[in-house]
């Protein structure tokens, strides 16, 4: 299985990122070596993708604490903290963001001397961490799965969107793999196109057979029986289970209950916040209207027409069949099962 | 209100198209005088929306017969066939195309002499009544609306689907006049975009405020309160009340019927096909992958990519609160209800 795609990698020169807005079309490396560009390449969704946000942020706190340490090594912990603020500011749905930050911001209380060695080490443990993860995810994922079916995925949640593999992409991967899945719907998901653009693209690396549908098509599809299990991502998970995640995510949940279609959603822990209670309680990312009256540069609908734009959207957990993290798969998710899942250690990695 | 847009008119030189692949960018007007030419525009959507592809079928069989019946006017009827099983095979879903034919068709079963005159007069009645039919419709479908509230279209169900202002559109018009519209939420409706490119083109045109989005987030307006009724037009009603309209109208039946938002479909009576008991046998066109894996000339997706390309679907009866016809109101249609509605004889037009 493809294990090589890479949203984001650290290199001798700075953060090196693969500029999904040009995909498929060109493979283009972006390598930034400074906060600004950094937070300005997450706002402008050149990586995307909760937890491959949460890894680039973490590789961006190392950039950050080099130049602060360099320019005056007696208060640059006082000077970092606002380029720890702008990193957190440039999105706010995904909870792997703030996560990855506050990761780095404890250790960053606790050094002494040059912070740049720790702190390298530390990003890259995050996303080594995040790689074993949906790795773990993956094969936990596909256990679920019963016999061969089809399934429809949202989005992009796949190697593009973490450190590698993939969260719901990770699970199709393992699934396709034990002959579990034969082949995937992907929703084209406006208005960025993340289904058309990125997850055809990475199952086409796999070989994975993947036909794309307009996402208007998806409960229809739900109705013909072509679809078994919808296998989505998430950029935000409340302690009671509610997931934030794509735009779109909330009207296949209530189809796929209406159908009787499973609900999968795969996550990484570092993606709970149980500092929120309940999902309507997430800040949901409103964009543009650029993104709806305009294709590309060009204009599509009448001048005057106004949009409405979130991002994402919230599932209720009431309508989730299974949450899927590395320590273990929640069926029929609740605060009490969420709390009792964060509680555990993390088992030892099997892969 | 607007009542001036026509997606079809007859004029001296031929059938006057309003070349909606090129809305809301450019209005340009083809006139076509073969029957070869009307059908590809209908097949290529230059023209579109189930009861104006009727009314142009209508047109186009005037100028098939005065052709005919030029070239030999003692077999003419023996050859127009051939162009109205041209007409017919146009596209499969809306059932207003073979109903106009079949109007035509019988007229000219009876006529003797020159069929120019009498079919271009059955034409423009079918184009009249089909206008009429909507402000009836608009008037029929404002009723029901009980206070002032947001809705939500799809597609576009409007001037340019119709003879004139519109089914869906029609009675947002209506209830927009009676002050009982502040907004209308248009899906863009992938993959030809009509809500973008031509249901806010329409909306503009008589200053109604719309505001567009993704069609994945419907079900999340539905869910923050902001819609009260989903307002659709239709292309082929079974006689038990099933509807074939564009993908994505089923789910948005779904979704409302789970968050308790009424779903109201506005069809002319031309639209019931009592030939068809059950949804589940209405012919759903299938159209390329192009219109999925490209945007325009530019492809989307990587190469390999399959794509499923319904580009209707069926919404059961049980999910529809209202049917909206020329001749009345049916709320909650069975078959029973709309027998008694064809039935009955048409009131006098009160417009």
């Amino acid at each position: 299985m493809q294990d090589s795609i890479r949203a984001v990698s650290w290199t001798d020169a700075g953060i090196a990122l693969l500029d999904q807005r040009q995909l498929p079309h060109r493979a283009e490396i972006l390598v930034l070596n400074t906060v600004r560009e950094v937070a300005e390449a997450i706002q402008r969704m050149v990586v995307r993708g909760a937890p491959a946000i949460g890894i680039t942020a973490a590789y961006a706190v190392v950039l950050a604490a080099r130049g602060r340490y360099a320019a005056d090594a007696s208060r640059w912990k006082h000077a970092v903290a606002a380029d720890l603020a702008l990193l957190a500011g440039a999105r706010p749905t995904a909870v792997n963001l703030a996560w990855a930050l506050q990761r780095m911001a404890a250790l960053i209380a606790q050094l002494e001397g040059d912070p740049g060695p720790p702190l390298l080490a530390e990003a890259r443990r995050i996303h080594a961490e995040d790689i074993a993860a949906n790795h773990r995810m993956g094969e936990l994922g596909a256990a679920v799965i019963e016999s061969p079916c089809e399934v429809l995925t949202h989005c992009n949640a796949g190697a593009l969107a973490t450190g590698g593999f993939g969260t719901a992409l990770g699970v199709i991967r393992s699934a396709f793999t034990a002959g579990k899945i034969r082949c995937v719907y992907a929703d084209e998901t406006r208005p960025w196109l993340q289904g058309a653009r990125l997850t055809a693209w990475e199952l086409l690396q796999d070989h994975i057979p993947v036909k794309l549908i307009a996402d208007g098509a998806a409960t229809y599809a739900m109705r013909q029986g072509k679809v078994r299990w919808v296998i989505v991502g998430a950029d935000r998970i409340a302690a009671n289970g509610d997931v934030a995640n794509k735009i779109g995510t909330y009207g296949l949940a209530v189809s796929a209950r209406y159908h009787g279609v499973g609900f999968m959603v795969v996550a990484p822990i570092s993606t709970l916040d149980l500092g929120i209670a309940h999902g309507s309680h997430i800040p949901i990312e409103e964009r543009g209207a650029d993104e709806l009256v305009c294709l590309g540069e060009r204009r599509v609908a009448a001048a005057g027409a106004g949009a409405w734009n979130p991002v994402f959207d919230v599932t209720p957990a009431e309508l989730i069949d299974v949450i899927v993290t590395e320590r273990g798969v929640v069926r029929a998710p609740n605060r009490e099962k969420l709390a009792a899942l964060i509680a555990t250690e993390t088992p030892p990695n099997r892969a």
